[in-house]
């Protein structure tokens, strides 16, 4: 269930209920691609103020296994994170794999691809992809999309809209069998303890594709509702303007999901035209990398000109690596300079860590 | 200085005190070979209950330079590890490469070798050694020492042991002139203020050569011997013959500093014997590996038997893996196995840490 506490011009603040507790929105949920925020254990993920958590449907139906998790009491169990679970529909992944690397093919059925992980022909329909969120027990579901490439001509889209819409109603189809559900149950989520479940707005840049995808998604129904494509990478002006015209297209009382987004500019510019939830791997990715997300602006640590500074990565966080201990921080930005010049793992996690709280203390300050 | 506190048997407890607080022995030294205890932070290795470490000359005089440790106020402002520091002499990793890759000889003046890191041609006399640890601003010095291999001749052996004398000789002296002290200023520790310095018993598996090296090296006089050689790799019973061998070489009032010391067998075994001092990589690079020691023997978690087990690797250990957060452990056996086949770093730094928190209480339970 979404609800709206606040609102102040297009932005708002809400919160939605799910098996595993609230998700106060706006929110953003870190990438849990294989079981695990990469570097990260659990335990920090929480310690930087993160309540929820995104893992990826396809790497977790492919190995361990989705009949694994349900076997092990579901990813909550699993990962030991009793708190709200996103699932993507594992379309993302198929369709890089597909789209990218040619290892597949779209048909109407669904898709087909090849797993890098272990070499084998997998088919990946909409009912597959409800049927492995189900087993995982996630607490919020997306539906399988056909996300078009950057390069895609109208028509292309447009085919991609309609596959979406007749995909996004299998799916719903195979949410009410897996969950004995109706139109009528459905719209009383907790009561019939039902996860969550979103659909994917395609359309590329043509708004009347956007506009009409979102139509014929609304009319079947779901609880919110992803941006399908953001990794088009179109010039900022385009992106921004779909980004806009996504957001008036979903009705109020419904959430908007800014999948993929973003970097910190991204998501303050979607939260004030009324997103709710991101997902991003820039955070950990970037930190990773030594890039660092701080009040004053984005810094690399693998710049030799922290070679000499023994200040923290910004003064104004408390992170592991921010946070004064024995009266010094607990990373200086000279130290983790030097621990990423010796590939030292632990620059990789704290720099995460760190990442991690900028964006959720970022994203609590709407709230 | 050292003061034991009690003793039962062969076995004492004490304290070492050092100018950046006390070491409570037996006590154990994780490796932080390039500034970091491979994969943790600093806040993990306390968290384990380690309160002190030891670091790496060679690598911290090289990458980043002692020059540069000294600018940043030391290793511990550097670090920002405000607790007893061990630094080695550079020799082990000097001897290995000589030794083990032909990268370098052993000469009268010191050791000349080719430093992968680098591809540079590097001299390290025992006078460095002394200057780069002073530099490095450590608490617990060790002089250079010529280890030999397994299998090196008697003859062999006793030349090593002659060089080792003669350069502990120098070391002292550059000691003395880097400290201003005599003799006797160098019996009043406390009051100079001055880092304490150990030397290496070297001789093989010869108990002579063990002694005349032991003789010669308390002629010269050092707060604490190291066994040199644990890497020798004999058989257990004759590497345990000489470590007990050390331990009545070395008088009460002594250190004794089981260098490399080990596994955890090895290391209550030389605890039983009366040494005061462990260093080993075994703890972390054996968690790294998914081996994780328990109050039950080790466990190899990338075995598939801990696929479906859901339990804690160990129930008596309190460590981030090993304790209950929402009602089950922070990470079970079978998270982790699957993170290790998923390749994922927070496993190995989660086993890591779950192994040096068995070795803090380990080392406790002495104590």
């Amino acid at each position: 269930m979404f609800k709206i506490l606040s609102k102040e011009n297009k932005r708002r603040v809400g919160i939605i209920k799910t098996q595993h507790g609230d998700i106060q929105t706006p929110a953003f949920l870190p990438d849990a691609t294989y079981g695990a925020v990469k570097t990260l254990s659990f335990e920090d993920v929480l310690k930087a103020g993160i309540d929820q958590i995104l893992t990826t449907t396809l790497h977790m139906s492919i190995r361990p296994g989705d009949g694994y998790i349900k076997r092990m009491g579901g990813l909550h169990n699993f990962l030991n994170w009793q708190r709200p679970i996103l699932t993507d529909s594992g379309g993302w992944q198929v369709f890089s794999l597909i789209h990218k690397s040619g290892n597949g093919k779209v048909t109407e059925e669904g898709a087909e691809f090849i797993m890098p992980d272990d070499g084998r022909k997998h088919l990946l329909t909409p009912e597959d992809s409800i049927n492995i969120q189900a087993n995982l027990r996630s607490d919020i579901f997306v539906v399988l999309d056909d996300p078009v490439i950057g390069s895609a001509t109208k028509v292309e889209n447009e085919a991609a809209v309609d596959l979406t819409v007749e995909w996004a109603k299998r799916a719903k189809k195979a949410f009410y069998k897996r969950y004995q559900l109706d139109d009528k149950k459905f719209d009383d989520q907790e009561k019939y303890k039902r996860p969550l479940i979103f659909s994917v707005i395609q359309g590329g840049n043509y708004k009347d594709l956007r506009k009409k995808c979102a139509v014929k998604l609304l009319e079947i129904g779901f609880d919110g509702y992803g941006y399908g494509g953001i990794l088009l990478k179109d010039d900022k002006k385009t992106t921004r303007d779909m980004l806009s015209h996504f957001a008036e297209l979903v009705p109020q009382d419904k959430i908007r999901y800014g999948m993929g987004v973003g970097k910190p500019d991204d998501v303050k510019f979607c939260i004030e035209e009324g997103y709710d939830l991101f997902d991003c791997v820039v955070p950990t990715r970037n930190g990773r990398h030594g890039y660092c997300y701080t009040s004053f602006g984005g810094i690399n640590l693998k710049s030799s000109k922290y070679r000499y500074d023994n200040r923290q990565i910004d003064p104004e966080c408390d992170c592991e690596a921010c946070r004064i201990r024995d009266k010094r921080p607990g990373a200086s930005r000279a130290y983790l300079y030097n621990l990423f010049r010796a590939k030292e793992i632990s620059a990789m996690r704290l720099c995460s860590i760190h990442n991690l709280r900028y964006y959720s203390k970022l994203l609590g300050s709407y709230r």
